[in-house]
């Protein structure tokens, strides 16, 4: 399967988050093209600001795997990681990291120091329009 | 009470990971002199990266306040925070970080990019003789 079946699977996790009233940012882990792991952002239902999206696809992953390392894993994630979830995606050695839609603000992407692990493939862009709709979409009705 | 007696408490933390066979770091949540959350580093018991003391003892302040700002909190830490856990610091909005001893190789404190938000106050070197002794401890009985 290629990158846009599983960030589609990740954007169904956003709407989740979406319908449930929170930033609509989905996330899942791929392994020998499966999803081993999901995750939508839960920080208000919640009230826990770790509860992003990432942080709970790495915790799902790592626990199906029994392993805390995802050396051979994917994550798809419809929104640029913030710096927490970059470090944690540093941590668990994720083999490749692929984005949805860019975060100027809160990305880790304009952190110059390394926060991933060197052999982390980056790749950004795939279905980054449907991701950038339904966060604009989520905003628009917050402010009406 | 001062800053070496909550200290103390997040070292009383990092000696339970000791104990557990983990790299010893613990931390405490303070709020009105009270401890309202704690946590220490439980990465290989769990199999989990993201299993870091103060991204537990965040997610335990939090629940316990029922919400996910700790603006009037402060964070009690033997080691400097990573960069995962400082962005979660970041967004909890902590009033005060309290830092035992520096990690030069792995803390946040290196990112030039502001990390945490801007009102949280940063103190280091409370109590850091007895959190790098425990560190050392821990890494040199792993050596044998």
């Amino acid at each position: 399967m290629g990158h846009e079946t599983f960030m589609a699977e990740a954007l169904k996790e956003a709407r989740k988050a979406f319908e449930e009233g929170e930033i609509p940012v989905g996330a899942v882990v791929v392994c020998e093209n499966r999803i081993i792991g999901k995750g939508y952002n839960q920080t208000q239902k919640l009230h826990d600001v770790t509860a992003h999206a990432e942080m709970i696809a790495i915790t799902a992953a790592a626990n199906y795997l029994g392993a805390k390392y995802l050396n051979d894993c994917t994550m798809y994630v419809t929104l640029e990681p913030c710096i927490m979830c970059a470090g944690a995606i540093g941590w668990a050695q994720l083999g490749g990291l692929i984005i949805g839609s860019l975060d100027e603000k809160k990305g880790f992407l304009r952190v110059k120091e390394p926060v991933l692990h060197p052999k982390t493939e980056i790749l950004t862009g795939i279905l980054s329009i449907e991701s950038k709709e339904m966060l604009l979409e989520f905003f628009q009705n917050l402010r009406q």
